[in-house]
This record gives C-alpha cells, sequence and structure tokens, in this order.
C-alpha cells in the first residue's frame, strides 16, 4: 500500500486540488490504496455505449468513483460495502440551463431540494442574482457547495447584467469581468445566455461592445457561450445566431425550430412545456442522434418542484412523450457534461467523476429509489439525507433592496397634460412582442390621467431598488392587475433586472406594496382594500429565501389563498404565457431579451419616463 | 447594407479576430452584407442530426460558412454561384490524434498531401517536433497556416516532452510551459498524449511532478488531456487511466479493450490497423452510440498515404468493416471536434465555422470529387489546387543535428573486462516489452566483445544529436541488422526523443551513418559494404522534409531498392508489428513509453551506459 497524504476537500473543483485527488484515484483504481466504499448495484446504465452493464460495483474514494467494473473484480482493499443490487444505477442527472433563483431557495436549499429528485450537477444561468449583486456572482454561487453542500453548481456568469443598455444597477460585466471570472474558478463553465439579440447583431447598439467583449472573454478561456434564441425561427436569424458562436439553445418552441437550429449546430436544450411536441416532432423526423441535445429546466419554483419533481419531471415527460428512457438519461448526463465540457467531473458513471448516481427501482417509470452524491447516501425516496449548511448571507446577500425614503400615492400618479380632459395613453400587456404598443384614450380626474377598470385597464410601475431614491417608472396596462378597489401586488422578482414592479387599482396600495417590500427586503406583497393580505419574503437578493421548500410553499400557498379573495383582470394574450387570476406571470413580463420589443424599465437620464424598445432603443411618453 | 470594415485574415484563431469575424458573419448570415460565394450542392450531411439535407446552398464569408440552407432561400446578396448539384457535401475531415512528422514532410506539404484526400483539420499530437526544438512548438505548427495553408493544426503541446525522465535535450515540458502555450494561442486544444503511464500513476517516478504539472495546466486553461493507454488492457489499469483524467486513447487493440474503455468514460480513437475487429466487435456487442469514438491516423508516411490515402483511407475502411457511411463520418466530424472542443471552428457545416468540406460523387465508395477548404476549391481529384506557401524555415529548424566531432569505430565498441574471452551481453529485440531483457554469451577478440551473425545478434547504437558531444550509447540487438558486412543504416527518427539509431554490421559504418546524417542535418543514410548507397534527408528537425510528396517518396523508393541489396537479419518478434528486411521500423523500436520496459537511450550521468528499464528506472550493463 502506497501511503496517502491529506487529500483537498473536493469541493470546489480547481487544478491543484483536481491533481492531488486524481493522483489518489490512480492509486486506488489500481488496488494500491484502499478504497472507501463499494455500492453494488444491480445494474448501470453507460450512458457512453447506451447500454446497461449487469450486477456492477462501484468503487469510491471520497467524493469521487475511482473504479467501476463486475461485482466482485475490484482488486484493493475497501473499508465499507453497501449493497444495492436490487436497484439499477444511472448517472447524477445535470441542468444544462437553470436560473435556481427561480425556485426562490438559496443554492444550500435547493440542494436538499432537488437533490432526492436526481438533479446532483447543475450549470447555473446566473444572471438573476448577478443583475443584484453582480460582484459577488462567484462568491453567492459557490457558498453552499464550499460549505459541503452535494449539488455541483457551474456557474455561467450572466451575459445579461444588465439585459440591456436600457437598465443599470446591481452589476455590470463586460470583458475584463468575464475574464476575471473564468480565471477565477473552474467552477465556471462559460458565458450563460446571450439574450439581447439586437445587441449581438447591431453594432450601433449600445450594449454591442460589452456583449462582444463577455464572448471575447469566454472563446479565449476556452469556455461554452450559451445562447437564447426565442422567437429566431426564420432561417436568417438562426443561421446568424449560429454564426455568432452561440452554442447552445433552449428556447425552441417547435419541432421545425429545434431541427433548423440543430442543423446549425445548435445544442439544443428542450423545456417541458414544449418537450412533448418537440420530441415527438424530432422523431417524426428521423433524427438519428439525440447527442446534440439536452433537456433544461430553466426557471421553476419550489411550490412546482415538489408537486411535479425536478430533472426527474423532465425525464418522466421525455418518456412519456416517446423517448427510450436511455436516451432519456443520456440527455441529462453525458450530453450536457459534453457540452459544457464538464465531462471530467460530472455526466457518466465512469472513474475520476463525482460519485454522484440515482438508483431507480423502475427506469421507464424513472421511479428513484435513492441517490447518491459525493460518494454518500444523500436521499431515500423524496426525503434529504444530506449535509445542508448553515449559512449566514451576508449583507451583500441580504441588504439589497436600497430605497431610502418612503412611496407615496403621488410617486404613482400619472399627470395629465394641463387643460386635458383625456389623454393618448401607451398600453402593454403581459408578453406583448408586436413591434408596436397598443394606444388608447384615458379620462384625466384631478389633473392625473386614470385607470379604466371597465376596459381591464390599470397601472404598472418599476421602483428601482438601486440607487436609493427609489425612482418610478409607471404607465397603464392592459389585462393584468387587480380590479378590487386599493388593491396592489407586487414583487421584486422582475426579469431580468429585478427591481421592484407592483400593479394596482390605487396609486396608495401600490406604494404600500412597495414601502413593505423594502421593509422585508424582497418578496412578494399583496395589499387588499389597503391592508397588507399576504407576503412572501425573499430576504436573499430579493429573489430568494433562506429556509426549506417546504416552509416557503406554505408561504406562497397563503399568497395565492389571500389573493384568490381578489377580483383580478384578464384577457387572452400569448397563450399559453398568461392566465387568469393572481397575475404570479408578471415576475416575466419585464423581461427585455428577445422576443421582447416595448417594455417598461426604471428611469434613466435617456428616459425618464422608462418606455423604451429594447429591440431599436427608441422611447415615447407613456400619455400625451 | 452595413458597412464592413477591414476583417482579419482569420488564419489562425484568436478570441479577439473571432469577435469581429463573427460580428461580421452575422450580418451576411442576416443578408445585411453580401456573401462572397455560394456552393450549391446536391446534398448535405447534417452530421448533428445525422441526416442528409437535399438540394442546399452553402453561404461562404472569407474562410467561414455564414448560412446554410435550402438551395435559393438565402436573402441576401452574393458575388458568385458556384453549382456543385451533383455532388454530396460532407464537413472536411479531422484527424483527432496525428504526429505530422511521421509524414516526414513539413505542415505546408502536409498539407498538400492530404487537403485532397478530404483531411481539413488536425489535432497535432505534436511531441515528435517539440522533442527536436521544445521552445518553438507553437511558432512551428502555425506558421504553414499563419502564412495561409488552408490544414487547420491545432497542436497539442506534448506531454512527452522528454518522453520519459531518462532521456533529455530539444526541450523541457512542464507546468509553466503549458500554461504558457494554452495562454498563447487558442489554436493549442490541450495536452497531447500522456504516454509516460509509469509516470502517472508512481509518484515515486522521476517525471512524476512534471507530468502532473502539464495536466494541471491543462485543466486550468479548460483543454483536453489525451492518454495513450497502450497495453493498459487489464480494468485496474484502465480505471485507473479514466481516474487519472485522461480523456482520450487511440491505443486499444481490440472490442474488448475499447468496450471497457468506452464505458470508463475514455473517447476511443481507432487506428487502421485495428479497425476492422474494433469495429466489428463493437457493433456486434451492441454499440448503441457511436458519440465516443473517432478515427485516427497516429502516424502515416507520405508513401504510404500516396498509395492508400489520409483520413478517407481510414473512413473507408470502417464503411468495409460495416459501419454506416454516415456514422464514419460523425467519427472524423463532429466526434473529434466536440471531443478536442473545436466545434466552434471545425466538425460541421453550419455557420461559423470554416467552409472546408468534401464534395463526395459516391458516399458509399467514399470517392472525392472535390474538397474546399476556407470557402475556396483546394483540390479536383488528387490534385491539389490551394496555397502552398514557401517557408524558409529558420535555423532552430534546420540545424538541429549538434554534433560537433566526427564519430569514429571505437565510438561503437563494446569493450570487454581484461581477461575475459566471452562476456555476458544484454539482448534487445524490436518491440521487446517483457519485463525483462534477453541475456546471452558472446566472443571477445581484441578486446571487444563481438556481434554474432549466425545468431542474428548485430550491434545498435543511439547517438546524442543535443549536446554537441555526439555522446553514444550501444548494445547488441537481436533480429534486426544487415548481415551484409560493413553494412549500416541509421535514421534521426528515433520515437520520441529522436536522437540517431544506426544499426551496422561493422562499427566503421556505422560510424560513417552517424557522420553523414549529420552532414544532412537530418534523415536516412545507407552504408553498404562501406559506401554511402542511399540517403533521404530530413532537414527540418532531422523529422521532416520541405519538398512535395511526390519527391520525397521517389527518395524513399531508392532508398529501399538500394535496402534490398543489403541481406538483412530477421527473426519473429512482436507480430504484427516487426517484418522480414529493410528494418525501417527500427524508427519506433526506441520508444520509452507504455508498453516499454528495457530501452536504450542516451547516455547521462546515472545511466552512462544508456541501458534502462523505463517502467522501474533500473539501469544494467549492457556486457558483464
Amino acid at each position: 500500500m502506497i501511503e496517502s497524504a491529506p487529500l483537498p476537500d473536493d469541493l470546489l473543483i480547481n487544478a491543484a486540488d483536481e491533481v492531488a485527488i486524481r493522483q489518489d484515484l490512480v492509486l486506488v483504481a489500481l488496488g494500491k490504496r484502499p478504497a472507501d466504499r463499494i455500492v453494488r448495484v444491480g445494474r448501470l446504465l453507460d450512458v457512453h455505449t447506451r447500454t446497461w452493464a449487469e450486477d456492477q460495483d462501484i468503487v469510491i474514494r471520497g467524493r469521487r468513483i475511482a473504479w467501476v467494473g463486475p461485482a466482485g473484480a475490484y482488486s484493493g482493499e475497501v473499508r465499507e460495502r453497501v449493497d444495492r443490487s436490487g436497484l439499477s444505477a444511472v448517472p447524477g442527472f445535470g441542468e444544462v440551463h437553470k436560473h435556481i433563483e427561480s425556485s426562490h431557495l438559496t443554492p444550500e436549499f435547493e440542494a436538499a431540494l432537488v437533490l432526492p429528485r436526481g438533479n446532483t450537477w447543475t450549470c447555473e444561468a446566473s444572471h438573476e442574482f448577478s443583475n443584484v449583486s453582480g460582484e459577488h456572482n462567484l462568491e453567492f454561487w459557490l457558498a453552499a457547495r464550499h460549505r459541503g453542500s452535494p449539488l455541483k453548481i457551474f456557474p455561467l456568469p450572466g451575459s445579461a447584467v444588465p439585459p440591456t443598455a436600457y437598465e443599470w444597477g446591481g452589476g455590470h460585466y463586460g470583458y475584463a469581468e468575464q475574464a476575471a471570472f473564468l480565471d477565477a474558478s473552474a467552477m465556471a463553465a462559460g458565458l450563460d445566455e446571450v439574450m439581447d439579440w439586437p445587441a449581438v447583431w447591431n453594432p450601433e447598439n449600445p450594449s454591442h461592445e460589452r456583449l462582444w467583449g463577455m464572448i471575447r472573454a469566454t472563446f479565449e478561456k476556452r469556455g461554452v457561450v450559451e445562447g437564447h434564441g426565442a422567437g429566431l425561427r426564420d432561417l436568417p436569424s438562426i443561421n446568424a445566431f449560429a454564426a455568432a458562436g452561440l452554442a447552445g439553445d433552449h428556447e425552441a418552441w417547435t419541432a421545425d425550430e429545434a431541427w433548423d437550429k440543430l442543423g446549425r449546430g445548435i445544442f439544443i436544450e428542450i423545456r417541458p412545456h414544449t418537450m412533448p411536441e418537440i420530441i415527438r416532432g424530432l422523431m417524426k423526423r428521423g433524427l438519428a442522434d439525440w447527442s446534440q441535445i439536452a433537456f433544461a429546466t430553466d426557471d421553476r419554483g419550489a411550490s412546482e418542484t415538489i408537486e411535479l419533481g425536478a430533472t426527474d419531471h423532465n425525464l418522466r415527460l421525455a418518456i412519456t412523450s416517446g423517448l427510450a428512457p436511455e436516451i432519456a438519461i443520456q440527455c441529462v448526463t453525458i450530453n450536457p457534461a459534453r457540452h459544457m465540457r464538464l465531462t471530467p467531473f460530472v455526466g457518466s458513471l465512469a472513474p475520476g467523476r463525482y460519485a454522484d448516481f440515482v438508483l431507480l427501482n423502475d427506469v421507464a417509470a424513472l421511479s428513484i429509489a435513492e441517490v447518491w452524491a459525493d460518494g454518500s447516501q444523500v436521499s431515500a425516496a423524496k426525503d434529504y439525507l444530506g449535509p445542508l449548511p448553515k449559512i449566514d448571507w451576508p449583507d451583500w446577500a441580504t441588504k439589497t433592496i436600497k430605497i431610502a425614503r418612503d412611496l407615496k400615492a403621488e410617486d404613482f400618479a400619472i399627470p395629465a397634460t394641463p387643460g386635458r380632459t383625456t389623454m393618448k395613453a401607451a398600453l402593454l400587456r403581459p408578453f406583448h412582442w408586436h413591434d408596436a404598443f397598443i394606444e388608447t384614450e384615458l379620462a384625466v380626474e384631478h389633473g392625473e390621467v386614470q385607470r379604466d377598470t371597465a376596459r381591464n385597464i390599470t397601472k404598472f410601475a418599476i421602483v428601482d431598488r438601486f440607487s436609493g431614491e427609489g425612482r418610478v417608472a409607471k404607465m397603464f396596462w392592459l389585462g393584468c392587475g387587480p380590479a378590487t378597489p386599493h388593491t396592489a401586488a407586487g414583487c421584486t422578482v422582475a426579469h431580468d433586472k429585478h427591481n421592484i414592479w407592483v400593479v394596482g387599482s390605487s396609486d396608495v396600495a401600490m406604494a404600500t406594496v412597495v414601502n413593505r417590500i423594502r421593509d422585508n427586503q424582497g418578496g412578494w406583497v399583496l395589499v387588499r382594500e389597503g391592508q397588507v393580505a399576504a407576503e412572501v419574503v425573499y430576504e436573499v437578493g430579493g429573489l430568494m429565501t433562506c429556509r426549506p421548500a417546504e416552509e416557503y410553499d406554505a408561504d406562497m400557498r397563503r399568497l395565492y389563498a389571500e389573493a384568490a379573495k381578489v377580483d383580478w383582470l384578464y384577457e387572452p394574450t400569448f397563450s399559453p404565457r398568461w392566465f387568469p387570476g393572481f397575475p404570479e406571470r408578471l415576475q416575466f413580463a419585464t423581461l427585455t431579451c428577445a422576443p421582447w420589443r416595448w417594455v417598461l424599465v426604471a428611469p434613466t437620464e435617456a428616459i425618464p419616463q422608462g418606455f423604451v424598445n429594447v429591440q431599436t432603443g427608441e422611447s415615447h411618453p407613456v400619455v400625451w
């Protein structure tokens, strides 16, 4: 036996530790040093050959796999033997594109939620928290793993920081920042979804240089440049997207679009809401090779994960859509690992990789008995058994709603031109992606332009959370918000810049919502008929909460219950993206990436009312 | 139309140029800037989906593809239209592991030889020239491309510089050198075949730290670590190889070995001499996914390429071994490009990639009509039509045989212990991989131990070409070399350290060979019955010649013809690696990588006779 020096903790991957860990693993594989544990499994899915190997041993040293092969054939000593010969082992599932922020849990609680559901590694599409505290991006995403959480989070610094040149505050990433991130950590895999398409193609766009600076840094450091091709379905755009060097896309909605993108070399990351159609369509078109495909969760709240599942849900959906379970499993293991250049660490049950695996008692049903990560069992059925570090998130994470004043009703008033009895107003509906905004005529009373509840028109505002001044941009929106008087709802989750959005039937109620959100340092507030009726606190970055999923879910249920007592405006808009009732999806209604056009952003000097076409840079008054 | 600034020459990939090139391509794809050329093809192999698309246009801008799609559908202007609608287009073929030095042509002439045979990009396994002039590695390999040669050479700095701790001169690579290479050029894809296996696994091996330093640098820079698993066929070794982080292997000899390696996550690069067996065996075992497989040429002389082909030969062999042509083509396009993390540049006919494609008039027969590279036609049938830069290779490339004296017969004498009439001698055969060398008793005459031609025993020497002193290590070898008196042959190609090897029936003839090689600055010399009978000059690095393949091939034929007049010793050794006649393969007989054990290297202070077991570090006298 060759004696072993103390080994690195093997939590955050770095090249120096990697050498020490692998030097040790080699000796364990050769039987010259003892292994820690052998898990014997009934069969094991080799995702490289897409075949099952029967009756296998997984030999573990530290957090890694040292040896894989027929049960009983390992030549070295071992400290512990575990028999799982009734179960089928597949590699831990990877998320190729996920905003953990959208679970609204901090990473250590996300880990506890998703690990029992098979998800052992995640490429974090990190432009949400980055837009809040850009400089602490890696520090935030690596904190839980650094303290022992078994979920491997690979942050891809967000290209959308800020999302467009018309937004500001929280962080500003360009060439230098991206180069520094990729130098700082081997966990950083590349550049997260490039989604300001006008800034990519148009040399005149004010974000052009910043964005291409990030792309340049990523090429320099051999990272992966991820794209976001929403609405890019025509061949010129798809070809241009590929020509730009954007390697992956999770925004295909139809099989034809996915096919056209695959054919231009774009790695396709299929999301659940379009999965059945895309999978069936690709099969019908004769797709002969699935190696350029992965499954992506993108955004999923913790409540939905509790109800449906995490990556396991995506997999079940793929299987019920007709895909062979083994191919489906490749789409959440080797395929995304290879695309993200992470194969030395994750994506297969092979030596050198983390000993992360999912033990299934029914492969076709994807029924998970146990999950192992870092070489230890971390779940039984849905129960998480692994380490859950206690993290006291610092002020840069918990003191992020910077508004040094009380908002008042006047902040939300929209003054009329003196002498006018009506004024023209610009209107948006949620997910209104047309080139032109809607126009209407609204009454003037007391010198202010008024809502028109009967016509489904109410007021929507964005309140700046970064400057301390609480600057307000406001306008009229259609088909969303409360009809109930003196009622308003708002949230600090306002993709992707994450100022505060608030929609309300009175200006006072809107001010009350924003002030309460500020006091809570983030989250949801619902004011009903003048009183705070419900609230959910997102005290970390205004995006996440540091507690178990079940506790958070209970809060959300209370919010939904109180919200159900409100009469909500509704009219059909871009289906299936917009539903009647509590307008939860307003969180995503102020996106500024493709295919958005006209949006409301926090006021800037150039655009004091905040109403701007992000494709062209044109701005417009909200009333005239 | 958006006006274009002058674009980079787009020869050597670097991140800054990449941005300018892609910004331009995006506008061409969108039809906002004119394209240079459209090539209409009858059908096009989409290697991402493994399907054919009929009647396609490839839209070219500069050296790249800007757009791919149905013929006639491109929306922009175009300067030139080319009709190849009778032909099938597939992506330019890539070599995942090749020592261009083994063609014995400099890179610009290699390009002219292999491009008409479909090979448009090559991962250069660069430890041959690196062992001659380590500091000029990238400069050498990028010189031809820098001057306009259409072959994309991606150098992987060699891990085997020096091959073992027992060799010296020419270059010494460790952490710092590898980090500098990977920082210096985006063309450098990773670390070439790690092949000193004892140095990998054994912490006591004197090369352990150097080698792991190179691995560390490669992990740090997100490069690919290639392996060399020759003789590693048992499960402990295969698992250890994978655990070390060695990502690829081109040394599998059987289907079972390839299968076991695939299952441990090792990317398999199949070479022609084992291809039929491995492909048939993998098919028989039910391989369901070929995405972890590529084809590799490794070493092939220009003469053999003229006779058989380049990558096209590998492909034909795969197809005749039973593999579908489309899967076989993936094994030389998308699969190796993905493995080497080069997909943004090569491996498929998609926007952003180099416009490198092979036009076939018969896919199943792999019959090549034309090859296009950098957006222009570079061949018709076997004729190369592309640019062939004239390179005046500098002294660091052409003055590399440093021997500042004349070798004499005495340099090759093996003195006997005074008073002895016979002595024990160590014997090696070419490709003798046993743990023990062979021992025999040889006669002593005139105070020197003598050859024994009747027993197939002659003398073999390694002459140092680096120090200027021409230090000589010599011993007796079995079953190789000339029986004809006063005859000797030698060459500066002596894998992998590339000192001079010489084998001869007299010490005078051996000295004549070495002196002539020194005068020629490299190559082959055959001395027959005291006279120089033939020679082939490798004036670049002692490994390559700067002239067309046909000229070089003619010289080799003259050498073979003269060599055929010699009576060569022979006895069967490790078949199929050793053949009767001119012992050309002695070039590979002084390798020191796995699975070699006892070898002869140039003398060192620690091992003055140069006879060493590279697995254990043990040395031994050559006679006693």
